[in-house]
């Protein structure tokens, strides 16, 4: 994974990395995709430089699947973060002796790293990550158990966190996170989930119908004893309309 | 302002760049600040280099006073541009007699530059940009008038604009734009002028009203002949606190 100087110059952009923050849902569990390496047990989020022949939106993607093993899902851009120093100036000897490299062949990696930060949300049972790689593997953490993070990956993270939270109030969530018929209560718990806070039953039944995203259906909830909940599913065409404009009618 | 491959490789973070969207708004009119070359006669966004002393957001702040003499202004960044080819591979002969270098000199250049856009909403009235620089000058041009711009520069504009209306969504808009005192109608055509489209009148005082953040004086608008308006003022701790956490209650 780690090149030399020379390699490195000619294939990526010199001080510019990506970030990815993977949000994984299923079953009422938030979790995030995170890398641990093998030399020193850090943790970090997936990430890594971007080709010369890349745009920066295609580098993610490329990023998130030589990492992980990732593939098909749709990153989006929603910071970028470059503080001076933000990492640090020299790589380390574990590193260095990991790699079989010299200091100076490390050098490339010692400048400011600019990074574009990216992030999604996937149902983590349906995204299996290639568990597999010479400097780390990938591993699916609650994200209220979060470890500590290398540089800045912490505030990146919860930056994402922020910025997801905050389109929940812009564009519907739910489709390929969910059943394909489900409960009100088991979309509301989608929900809490993402804003780590339990919502009112009755307002969240009243604005999420107000968005007219679903569909009720004429069918029960089965095994359940007492006062089965009606079943629904995603209005996919009005759906696709709000994810497009916005939950808001706006002004 | 332009410097030799050499001096820039010290000084700056290669490969980036920062640009800022600046909209001024005064009196119903929302103008943008431009950069035009006295070279070749191009416009431009207000754009510059990211030194590798200083954070990208700095940056940004130091960018748009050199180039426009603007000071004092909050930036937020909104997104990063970094597609394969952007920015032109090479100085045109234009540029570099211009700034009297050689080919060699005007290498560092000819990379591609990611850039990260900024931008800011203020009132252009208060805002005069230092109208003179060697390579060009700054200028408010109409927003539904803005000439061919290089790069992609026209792309990060729509963009900022976009992010902007999005904002009105989020954030109250109006404090600084506005007289202390103002009227509702007044800061309607605020929003209309952003939104380039006209607003009901009665839905967006009560919508404006439920926010919660105008307080309603015991004045009138004077100097109108009949049925003057009343006067209002932001009541600044709920403006600034709606500011801070937004203005959908969410979920």
């Amino acid at each position: 994974m780690i090149k030399t100087v020379l390699e490195n110059k000619e294939k990526y952009q010199p001080g510019l990395s990506i970030d990815c923050v993977i949000f994984g849902f299923h079953d009422n569990q938030l979790k995030v995709l995170l890398m641990k390496t093998r030399y020193d047990d850090s943790w970090s989020l997936p990430g890594g430089f971007v080709p010369v022949d890349q745009d920066i939106d295609q580098a993610a993607t490329t990023v998130l699947r030589n990492r992980t093993g990732l593939d098909g899902i749709f990153l989006r851009q929603f910071s970028t973060f470059g503080r001076v120093g933000r990492n640090s100036a020299n790589l380390s000897k574990v590193v260095l002796d990991f790699y079989g490299i010299t200091e100076e062949e490390g050098l490339w990696y010692s400048s400011r790293f600019v990074t574009v930060g990216y992030y999604a949300l996937v149902d983590f049972f349906k995204s299996a990550p290639a568990s597999d790689g010479k400097s780390g593997y990938a591993e699916w953490v609650d994200h209220n158990d979060v470890p500590n993070l290398i540089i800045d990956h912490k505030e990146i993270l919860d930056k994402a966190l922020e910025t997801l939270r905050m389109e929940l109030n812009q564009v519907p969530v739910g489709y390929n996170l969910l059943p394909e018929k489900f409960t009100v209560p088991e979309l509301q718990k989608l929900y809490e989930t993402i804003l780590g806070k339990s919502l009112d039953r009755r307002n969240f039944l009243r604005k999420i119908t107000a968005i007219g995203i679903l569909e009720k259906l004429d069918e029960k909830k089965s095994n359940v004893a007492y006062k089965a909940p009606n079943l629904y599913r995603f209005d996919l065409e009005k759906y696709e309309e709000v994810l497009k404009n916005g939950i808001t009618q706006g002004w």
